[in-house]
């Protein structure tokens, strides 16, 4: 466990919290107070650090990750434990609103080709989110959904061709959860810098954001 | 405040809660036990609700936001308020990796004409995901990076455009706080359900992530 702590750079009362919290494997004991470890252990404990201290992940998160993992778990099952970062809640809607919301949703889905249910968890999201928008009067930003569906169906194909031909299936569905989770916070990286570099392209000196 | 809380559905001890906390101006006193709210009380409420319920931000990024809104903060501020999401951390990164991963961030500023030094925060959170993707073996992971780049830029111009022609500053400030904080939410359920459709798509039944 030294030379593991060693080479990982994490210190063994971690690594030891990690085993008790069954978020790596345990070493092949070779005595009853010596056990050993093998690369497989090295990159699960470089992969529950990233998924800890880069993905934002708790602790119950992470062993999801690594069961989904383990377990090769389907696509979805997968997609349902990255779900961090999809933080839609106790926002109620009504019938009719609810009813608006699933035809603009319905109209995109047609569109895309998309198979999506009324009961499907994404669904849900949007729908609270575009009653948001509608809410709050700013329906200028309903125009975006379209758009988005489009750029987001750009950005699946981009994900699938670098997870698409890895060796193992082990491999493949360890690169989805690092692609998804850490792909996410690089998405967002990029899309504020992109942001920032309209903006200033569009309104330059005479930024209407900048009207103080 | 009886009025405010029945058109908004939000507890009067809620709305009192906001007031103290500084999410929702006071209204007018009009006697010592009467105060007046009007239209804009009732659309900052229900901002700092889809802040909080849709949004998933705390009281102190929601005050940071509706602070933001009130001084016309530059978009560079709003930005940074609004950079819940992106959850980079503790990831130490030494020298040659950190230049190695300023390299292939150079090119990609170069290339989309992005105005982007090695100190910017962005830049930071890229270096830290990039020499993650690297440490953890997925190379693969890499490639799409420059993509990721590209669409990020199809992005803003969508952001931009829905945002560009509102006839207030204030509108549009909130309505590129509700945008950003709102739109990461909704394009990340997006992207989900584009990779979902891609996935079965591509590995149909043979879905090497459904070996199980």
């Amino acid at each position: 466990m030294a030379e593991l702590s060693a080479e990982s750079g994490v210190p063994v009362a971690t690594i030891k919290y990690y085993l008790r919290e069954g978020l790596v494997p345990a070493g092949e004991l070779t005595s009853p107070n010596q056990a050993q470890y093998q690369a497989r252990h090295l990159q699960r404990l470089k992969l529950v650090r990233a998924l800890l201290d880069v993905g934002g992940l708790s602790i119950v998160d992470v062993r999801d990750v690594v069961n989904a993992i383990d377990d090769r778990a389907s696509t979805h099952d997968l997609l349902r434990v990255a779900q961090h970062g999809l933080v839609v809640r106790k926002n109620e809607v009504d019938d009719e609103s609810r009813a608006w919301a699933m035809a603009l949703i319905n109209e995109v889905a047609e569109e895309r080709q998309w198979d999506l249910g009324p009961d499907d968890v994404y669904a849900k999201s949007l729908v609270s989110l575009l009653c948001t928008f509608r809410d709050l009067g700013h329906d200028g930003l309903l125009e975006i959904f379209p758009h988005y569906a489009e750029i987001a169906d750009a950005i699946a194909k981009v994900d699938l061709a670098a997870i698409g031909d890895l060796p193992t299936p082990e491999l493949v569905v360890e690169s989805a959860i690092v692609g998804t989770v850490l792909g996410d916070a690089m998405f967002i990286a990029l899309r504020r810098i992109a942001q920032r570099h309209a903006s200033r392209k569009v309104f330059g000196q005479a930024d209407p954001l900048r009207s103080a």
